[in-house]
């Protein structure tokens, strides 16, 4: 508990002077002031997250975290549960969608057990297991409230290690069989929606298959009782030991000011937990896509953050962030290797003409 | 005219055999089917145009055509002609906006002057001018059809000479003070809209200078008449030197069955000529961005394209191509580089509990 709390405290708010500095140097450059668009938000952004008006990201890294969900005993998935480990060790070596996108991005991948339900003993990834998957969330809490915290404090620990390694842009990915009904009720108990409203259809499953995750938020919902003004209560009760990790992930990275890529609709669950206990961690986060998943519009709503890339994925992982990488690095390079209308000798153009916003 | 000819007789169909190999490698991959959305949708079309079911893109290259607008001597524009000029310079040494992507995208930049309206001596840009600028199409045409077939041929012997040379994705980009306006009424006569309808604000120009563009294009329309069915005619009479160069550049790529990025609403104007030169080029190219540019949605629906990426760019250049160039290039690397579930050993997905589409 005490590294949680020592994380939450050091979050703090994003540095505005760095904000001033890095919009000021943009609209020096040879462009049209704005016409980057998002880019140039984002790069504003990284000064304010990383207090350096032209910050330079060296090192990239995409976490992954793993653990397994209880309440797959009630039939919510088209994927047995050995599919978690199966696909753990898949992106540990490099050959499943997560793996071939950060390898394209250049960024180096961590692979961590928080909760998978069998023993995992493969090279490379990590074994932090908290406790051997959640309980089943139809019939009592997933995990209590001490495996909360360190299934957190396992991210918050894994994101320093990285950090002090160098990591200078983030990005989290997800794997566990089961995941998207916990996920499901993570936003329905801190939305305040009803089951049917943040039940999607995850992997494609068949109605069948819907109205039975349907059922399980619903009835996880009643039975736990979860307090939505106690993010911690919220994850102890419904979500999952990956889920938490990756939220300690989150709250770790903003702490040390380095940004965070949220992928799909299981990571932005991890950042609503990250969220809610503590808001300004928010700030820190960069969404990179919109999931197909129903109910990932409401989460990055709830977050008041816009997504970068719209490609219609839904296979999670941490694809969609490695994927936004190269975007996000985009905004760095503007800042840094772009000339200003002086240096360049361009013309200048006449502002008297232009818009005033 | 005869390189022109040639030209839009090699280009076909896509290779329908090869999109059905290559659905077929995505559906045995180690993810949900469909799962990452519009990745899985590029690597089907890439494998249509190149005919090779798992292509690979080595060689990747942006090419950037300017030419002037004579249509500035109407007050059209925030900045002063000679700014085509040094933006063509600032682009081929590195530090405009497309350079910098490019770069960040590891792929080569070709710079041409097809009809910038100075002389234009620097080192790597490409002297291809087929005349120093456009006429002022508020009086008179822009120019004759034979300038701009030679236009359209110098775009296909760039692209000819880069293909050979390895290109295996290519991205077009432009620079011309002024070329909105050009654009505009080509979407305008192409479209059958009215002025108002496709008038934008460019680089964020205010009301009055607005008013005058709109007023220019409409003028442009009534004085000169270009025929709706005949693309060199519209080409030719409202178009641009570096608008016809692009278009030959996209209809080049296509013939060579390489696949082609456009950029915002100047690249989309020549891709829409490439297309009523020949309508089967449509298939050969990828929508790279939506532009905040108004207009450059209506020409994306006229192509029938659908944008990746959705920044709220406005610099045209080739940005938007370029940095789009790392997703078309990550399909590729889902295509070769996943494991098939057999290979890596995971359990298969329970099919009977999906959703059959």
């Amino acid at each position: 508990m005490m590294l949680l709390q020592r994380t939450m405290k050091m979050i703090g708010a994003l540095d505005k002077g760095a904000m001033e500095q890095a919009q000021k140097h943009l609209d020096s450059l040879i462009k049209p002031p704005g016409s980057l668009g998002v880019l140039e938000e984002i790069a504003v952004r990284l000064a304010g997250i990383t207090g350096v008006a032209r910050p330079v990201i060296k090192d990239k890294v995409v976490i992954v975290m793993g653990g397994d969900h209880g309440v797959v005993a009630e039939g919510v998935s088209i994927a047995p549960q050995e599919v978690t480990a199966q696909m753990l060790t898949a992106i540990v070596t490099g050959v499943a969608g997560v793996g071939v996108l950060a390898k394209h991005a250049g960024a180096r991948l961590v692979v961590v057990d928080v909760g998978v339900a069998g023993p995992l003993d493969f090279p490379g990834v990590q074994q932090r297991k908290v406790r051997a998957g959640t309980g089943n969330i139809t019939a009592g809490p997933a995990m209590d409230r001490e495996e909360a915290v360190r299934a957190l404090e396992v991210g918050i620990d894994v994101v320093n290690r990285e950090i002090d390694r160098g990591a200078g842009l983030l990005a989290v990915g997800d794997m566990g069989i089961g995941n998207t009904t916990a996920s499901s009720a993570i936003l329905a108990a801190l939305g305040g929606y009803q089951a049917g409203e943040v039940t999607g259809r995850g992997t494609l499953v068949n109605n069948e298959v819907m109205a039975r995750k349907a059922w399980a938020i619903q009835q996880a919902l009643e039975v736990n009782q979860p307090d939505p003004c106690d993010g911690l209560d919220v994850l102890a009760k419904v979500g999952g030991l990956e889920i938490a990790g990756l939220a300690g992930v989150i709250l770790g990275a903003a702490a040390r000011r380095v940004p965070v890529l949220i992928d799909g609709f299981i990571t932005t669950a991890s950042a609503l937990i990250a969220g809610s206990l503590q808001p300004e961690v928010r700030q820190f986060m960069i969404a990179s896509h919109l999931s197909q998943e129903q109910g990932h519009r409401l989460m990055l709503e709830m977050l008041e953050l816009a997504p970068v890339i719209h490609l219609k994925m839904r296979l999670g992982e941490g694809t969609g962030a490695a994927l936004a990488m190269h975007l996000i690095e985009a905004s760095t390079k503007i800042m840094n290797e772009m000339a200003s209308f002086q240096d360049a000798g361009v013309s200048a153009l006449d502002e008297g003409k232009t818009l005033k916003p």
